[in-house]
């Protein structure tokens, strides 16, 4: 095998493994502006309704569609569900995939809140749908911020009043700025979408793992699109693109009580989604989801580099998924790559331990494209190449199981620091 | 439910959950000195041979037994198993579980170094069965250090020499010196235990995490007793009391190449075990390994604190083990207990992620034996006294997951620091 080989590390570029790649090649994408109201059909207000202390800072906002549209959502998988994950689990159910608006709320995660966090919860949605003369079930919600603390309820409500009213085109920056709790900067990214039937637009924005306050239930996304896509086809978009993005991150493996990613379809594009489009939508939330999900990455707490886990020739996807996540979860991994070392016995001892079965001595490792495991044995010759990569802030760490499987999977993750220590041992109280 | 319940936070006690508990009633230990050969029928030696730099370090051991005596051992699970453990495991398939010595190297753990490291770990048998007149297969042969590096054997071989030709008794406390790499201090441990058929002892040592040099192959540990056990029973012993001790720490989630516990048994004391005196085996095996692996977790890398999580109340043992080693595992809550933040909702998510079905309002969280989280609600006024507690060196979180299943599992951790990210961030080469 060569002594080097092609790095993998694709920050928001179309390298890389995402699904749908032979029909990808038929569409064509470009930027947009105006993030998560980028897209036609959506209005949007934010507004300081006083549950962050610091009166500067927006802390409610309403992403509302012009009328009812497709509505799908992903919610965390942790036992530990937060009132808004419950009720806006309950709302798509009842309304079979059917949303007018989201309403979020920073600086609470109304989580372990008890059955007032329920009620409140519900009046979050009541306020928005009282506003917007549409049903209460048609309001997906969502909180985030510290656990276990009651919603000024009676301030979000006056703020909702307020946001309801100030609904206008273009303003997706203040929604990314409203949903940030201790993020380092927002998040918000849009492509427009070139098809034979047409074009349409995917906007998003999404808020991560803070700095500073501990006890935070952190990720948030929404995807908002002008395509005309039905619940289910927009449900199997989410899916799929997050697969490879939202759900291909990780910041220190821990999930949290409010995780959820929304996505709205309005068709005010009149691109209808059917099999032949589908590829073109699944490529635009692709694009969206990545640039999102990297940037949570990179705003992780105490993160100083982006670390690209490319795990290839597995017997299974999900095999290379796993000995990716393995890899990119080990705070052994994490730290050498915060001290530029490349530190190649970490990285299959990882592996190693993944419990996904393969053959160590048919195993290689790379770090920045560079040789350091083969054939069982060291290259250590080339360990000062590596480590200059590793000074970098993106990092590239590519593991070949050697199984003849041709499967492949990354997980994007970012550095252990001793800021990530001191961020998350301060005193809460 | 009361809102203080008694800490089970037993150090090196007849507290927690552990097999037994029954038969152990009937039995009575005391503490012995000698450490690992502190048992009948048994000799050791070290010596400085060269694989650790400084020459004030002893780095080569041989532990003997006067003749060949039942054996038994626990590998590593991680696929990436280095030349020792291959070998070794080998050695006890092909004697059934029979051996005549152990021996060990520190600085250099002899793990994915192809066949050369093969061939060295086999010469170190053969050295040593020179030098005593047994089997090569009788002897079995440990490594601990950094991976990647070819063993100098010619230097091992003249150490081995050297130990054979020393061999005496009462030097057990040489052996648990010889093995460190960079622990902060040697673990030794043993006990007598007095049984209806007559007193026997257990004597062990071992070593653990290290600090400052990174990329290392850690957990060696070796148990001797001159109980008169068959290997099948020392086996069985050794995986019960394992459970409960060396495979219920963890540090960092990691699981190394070296990764190696070993047991003999010579019999010198002529107490014969068998159904009726397995117990009092049992018991004695757990009170040292328990010793000793809680001296691996104090000697954790950057560790301040020890961290007893303790998980009552689920369907099965299993549930329980792995909910606590998910809280044990979690950096948020490591972070947490490392600032004194009695962080409940940390513990709750990791809890809530663990894969286990719970109802979380039903669990309980008390840190320190005070009440935290109940009926799915916060109790914020206790804080501050759980803050006193987790002030203390000894930390103990509670958590009871309501099911009515009475299932329980300890896994003990330490804090996470950023003396730990300093330690594994530092340049290697």
């Amino acid at each position: 095998m060569a002594d080097a080989m092609p790095s993998t590390f694709a920050v928001g570029g179309r390298e890389g493994p995402t699904a749908g790649d032979e029909a990808r090649l038929a569409v064509a994408l470009t930027p947009a502006t105006g993030g998560v109201t980028a897209a036609k059909g959506f209005t949007s207000a934010a507004v300081h309704a006083g549950v962050k202390p610091s009166s500067s800072k927006l802390d409610v906002t309403v992403l509302a569609a012009d009328r009812t549209v497709s509505a799908a959502a992903l919610f965390t998988t942790n036992l530990a569900q937060a009132a808004p994950v419950l009720v806006s689990r309950e709302h798509l159910a009842r309304t079979q995939g059917r949303a007018r608006a989201v309403v979020v709320n920073s600086g609470c995660a109304n989580a372990c809140t008890g059955e007032d966090g329920m009620a409140n919860a519900r009046r979050m949605a009541a306020d928005v749908a009282a506003g917007l003369g549409c049903l209460p079930q048609e309001v997906l919600v969502a909180s985030t911020g510290v656990i276990g603390v009651a919603l000024p309820i009676d301030k979000v409500s006056a703020g909702i009043g307020a946001a309801v009213s100030a609904l206008a085109r273009g303003r997706g920056s203040d929604t990314a700025l409203a949903i940030m709790t201790t993020d380092p900067f927002p998040k918000e990214h849009a492509v427009s979408v070139q098809t034979a039937q047409g074009t349409f637009t995917v906007g998003g924005t999404a808020k991560g793992s803070g700095m500073i306050e501990p006890n935070m239930a952190t990720m948030l996304g929404f995807l908002a699109t002008d395509a005309d896509v039905a619940p289910a086809l927009l449900r199997r978009a989410l899916e799929e693109s997050a697969k490879d993005t939202f759900n291909a991150i990780t910041v220190d493996g821990e999930c949290s009580t409010n995780d959820c990613l929304i996505a709205l379809g309005s068709g005010a594009s009149g691109v209808v989604i059917d099999d032949e489009t589908y590829p073109a939508l699944l490529e635009g939330f692709l694009a969206v989801s990545r640039e999102l999900a990297l940037g949570i990455v990179r705003g992780g707490e105490g993160a100083t580099k982006l670390i690209a886990v490319n795990v290839r020739d597995a017997r299974t996807e999900a095999d290379a998924r796993q000995v990716a996540r393995t890899i990119a979860n080990s705070p052994l991994v994490k730290t050498a790559v915060h001290g530029a070392d490349p530190n190649w016995g970490r990285i299959v001892a990882a592996a190693g331990r993944s419990g996904v079965l393969f053959d160590v001595g048919l195993a290689t490792v790379h770090v920045g494209g560079v040789l350091l495991f083969e054939n069982g044995l060291p290259h250590d010759d080339a360990a000062p190449r590596a480590a200059e990569h590793l000074k970098q802030a993106n990092v590239a760490i590519d593991v070949s199981l050697g199984t003849g499987g041709g499967s492949t999977a990354t997980i994007w993750t970012c550095d252990l620091s001793a800021e990530y220590v001191r961020i998350n041992g301060e005193y809460r109280t």
